[in-house]
């Protein structure tokens, strides 16, 4: 009997724990050249899982080489499939040898969970990716934007490239308030501190609020950025379930999951996504955001408001984010220009307390100094003219013809027992493939045939329900769309054949034993 | 007796100390307005400092409107000094106030110590700056910089702006491994990751291999920005002191205290600044530099080498790079644009074994998800077309101008008992007056004329010498340099003569009292 581990609450689907933990197994010699291997059914057998399971990790071990089945004879370790990765001990003087330091064994972590990029890896293979919630390219104003940059540079070009202070560049800083005042959010500029987008606004949060051992609430499933920032500081995340359906004010957060949680737990931060959450694309109504509010002073507990999504409402009345309700001057909001213009450039804030935003200024400046200053100061100047109010009403209309688009599509090709949540706004839909499931495994078939997603496993750090995805339609036109939803489609019934006759073969085999 | 409690080995000036306790007890009401506070010469004899130490606290009290001496009655708590900083607890239920939350109290750390950049407010008040290892932005070449920039935006515009990769805009990265092999260093595209410039690369470098209570050895004195982040991490910083003059090999790093650290302590990292140390300004013979790499060997401990300023040569042959002469694979090198260009720009790299850059690339993605490409861009393009060799060229030859007017400056200027580290190239020139001085209370003074400087202890992690100093040079022409050193060197005498005669007092009354 093979002796592998699973761990079916890990972020790590489980044909790639089965893969990883044969492929370590030959690589300490455990399983030798010519070792034969348990049949698929039979590993499944032992291990309690899907044979589809086994056989997905089975195909990417042949496709690495490492093993090989032969039909009527079984699977087999191959020649030439000894250690590699995994370098001997290094002689204790390494005067003569080459060999150097053995990294992995003076890494902090252990070498968590495979990471999605690399499930998904970027370029022409994958002309239909719904991976990544990113904006339309295609349709970036880039002449405005080399405009504004030229100008910058013209007029305070050896300022933008000198040094500069550690809570932002100061037109930027003003145009922002003007430009938040005209949404209806005041801020004065000591409240507000530039950052390098918000991945980094969390991390500085992270290091200015949070203790090794101390605990976040927080939505799950969530963001996976934001799970890897606290994971990174070995901070321990409060899961809070998210409700789809939006039946009065129980949309979004789960306020009594919330409460519970903040009752038996000494909570730090309340980290949440209030419209289009990334990735269930909920939205919470006012009600409920008042009584979030209400709870988190009530428990003395800040919140961190994730608004980045938030100016890309399609649908519905418009919902005041939470800083703006903010009465008892407990939220901390974070925000960035990376989904409504550029995600290359980097350029986000935080708004909050004045003596938050000093801490933060500390955090920053030990951190990376400061933002990108070309970037920020281009930004001030394409706020300053207007441009980005103008982008901003197209793309909204863009990105909702697409959403249209994929709901059209969903509807035409799903078949029954696939559900979703229709988003009001944001980049992403959020999709339950029939319960048993693994959206991991869909994507290895959907990839090949050049679609890609982001499968759920990777949104959840407790209670992983892996028979959901992510579908994000921000970066492609209603035609790839449709293309690729035809193939996600196509592709779900074929492996819903699959395990009918799966089913039906456990049967039969069943009977004969008898 | 007023109860304060000094730490003569704290990064923060004993002045501060004083000025802040006293505060504090203010604020506490421990003292109240009216309250007679001793002279200054007793509180100086009961805590053991020097009189000027507490005579400079009580002046920025009274500036603050805290305190006032009356001639001839001593010195009172002020009406309306009462507690304004710290509110009192809020009530338990927040609903009727707006005081909001205790943000003080949920920070992770205690309020650390006075950054330096608060001492020294940016600005029009210091026309002289040595303060900061600044480029000189006059010198910057605007219009080659523009071209480069409006060259990618028109050919790579939207592939720039759209969100890119954790490891580096990979046009910079083929730049680099051309630019570098040009200098005489080999490394691949896959041994480079892309940062936000040095301050990054070292944040990323403590995440990827240090936990809480992990130890490393670095230079003390040492850059206060690499003091800064592995204090946030809590990682314990080993210090080993670094030679000033370069008699034979023990130039830099001092290598049998590095050897006795190595051996009493488990350290994770080796941080070594090699040439012209920041702030020391000392640097390291090939020969030493052999005997680091294989001590670090032996020991199996990482070396990461700041390379920062290693282009930055205007006398004495040059020393090969530790990662140039690394023979064990020990080196990770981290090096910027920030000194050789432009500072603004944020874009600095890590060269290092392809496993430690996979890992530094996960760490990278869960902290600010990839750098500015903008910047990254640009910068390939300056560097693609000699645009960097050449402005390089022409700043090594104005800093070492600069370098040698303030070496004569000082020749002509400070007085006796004034020593200085004469550096082979870099920023910066440490200075040490005569022992008993303060630098950071001699800053006070100078900063009213328009000259401030970086006092020594904040560079100092353990050990402080308090009166040392660092002149940082490169952002300051020749006739700001002399004029500069003229003022530090009258208001020294100033403080020199003010001491002589407390002295004879201090002597006279001691007579008087037999």
């Amino acid at each position: 009997m093979i002796p592998l581990q699973l761990q079916p609450e890990s972020h790590v689907p489980l044909y790639m724990q089965i893969r990883d933990q044969l492929r370590a197994l030959v690589h300490t010699g455990e399983l030798r050249p010519g070792d034969r291997i348990p049949a698929s059914r039979e590993l499944a057998t032992q291990l309690g899982v899907h044979r589809t399971t086994v056989a997905n990790a089975y195909a990417e071990l042949e496709s690495e080489g490492l093993i090989q089945g032969h039909v009527g004879r079984g699977t087999f370790i191959l020649e030439g499939a000894q250690p590699a990765r995994i370098s001997p001990p290094p002689p204790t003087a390494l005067g003569t040898s080459n060999g150097g330091v053995r990294w992995e064994s003076l890494f902090a972590d252990e070498r968590g969970e495979e990471s999605l990029s690399r499930l998904c890896p970027a370029g022409p293979a994958a002309p239909m990716s719904f991976l990544s919630a990113r904006p339309a390219a295609e349709h970036f104003p880039l002449e405005d934007f080399r405009a504004c940059c030229n100008a910058v540079l013209r007029s305070e070009g050896a300022r933008i490239l000198q040094l500069g202070t550690s809570d932002g560049y100061a037109p930027l800083k003003k145009a922002l308030v003007y430009w938040l005042r005209g949404e209806g959010l005041s801020v004065k500029e000591e409240q507000l501190l530039i950052t390098a987008g918000c991945q980094q606004s969390l991390d500085l949060l992270c290091k200015a609020f949070l203790r090794p051992g101390d605990a976040v609430a927080m939505e799950n499933p969530a963001y996976p950025g934001t799970i890897a920032i606290f994971a990174g500081a070995r901070v321990r995340c409060l899961g809070v379930g998210v409700h789809g359906r939006a039946n009065g004010s129980e949309a979004g957060l789960d306020l009594h999951a919330l409460e519970s949680v903040l009752m038996q737990n000494r909570v730090k931060l309340i980290i949440v996504n209030p419209d289009f959450q990334n990735p269930t694309g909920t939205t919470m109504t006012s009600a409920a955001r008042r009584r979030l509010l209400e709870i988190a002073a009530r428990y003395q507990v800040p919140v961190v408001e994730d608004h980045l999504t938030g100016r890309l409402r399609f649908r519905g009345a418009k919902v005041p984010s939470l800083k703006a309700l903010d009465r008892h001057g407990v939220v901390i909001q974070i925000d960035s220009f990376s989904k409504v213009a550029f995600p290359g450039l980097r350029v986000g804030w935080v708004a909050g307390p004045e003596n938050v935003i000093d801490r933060l200024r500390l955090v920053k400046q030990a951190t990376d100094l400061h933002t990108d200053q070309l970037a920020q100061a281009t930004m001030a100047e394409f706020v300053k003219r207007g441009l980005l109010g103008r982008h901003l009403a197209r793309m909204r209309d863009i990105y909702a013809r697409r959403l249209a688009a994929l709901e059209e599509a969903l509807k035409q090709h799903m078949p029954e027992g696939v559900q979703w949540v229709s988003p009001e706004g944001g980049l992403c839909l959020w999709l339950s493939l029939p319960p048993g499931f693994d959206a991991s495994e869909l994507l290895i078939h959907t990839r090949d045939r050049g679609v890609v997603f982001g499968p759920g496993r990777y949104f959840y750090f407790q209670s992983p329900q892996p028979n959901t995805l992510r579908l994000s339609f921000g970066d492609l036109d209603e035609r790839k769309i449709a293309r690729g939803m035809a193939i996600l489609g196509e592709q779900l019934r074929i492996e819903m054949r699959k395990r009918q006759r799966g089913a039906r073969r456990e049967l039969q085999s069943a009977v004969a034993l008898v």
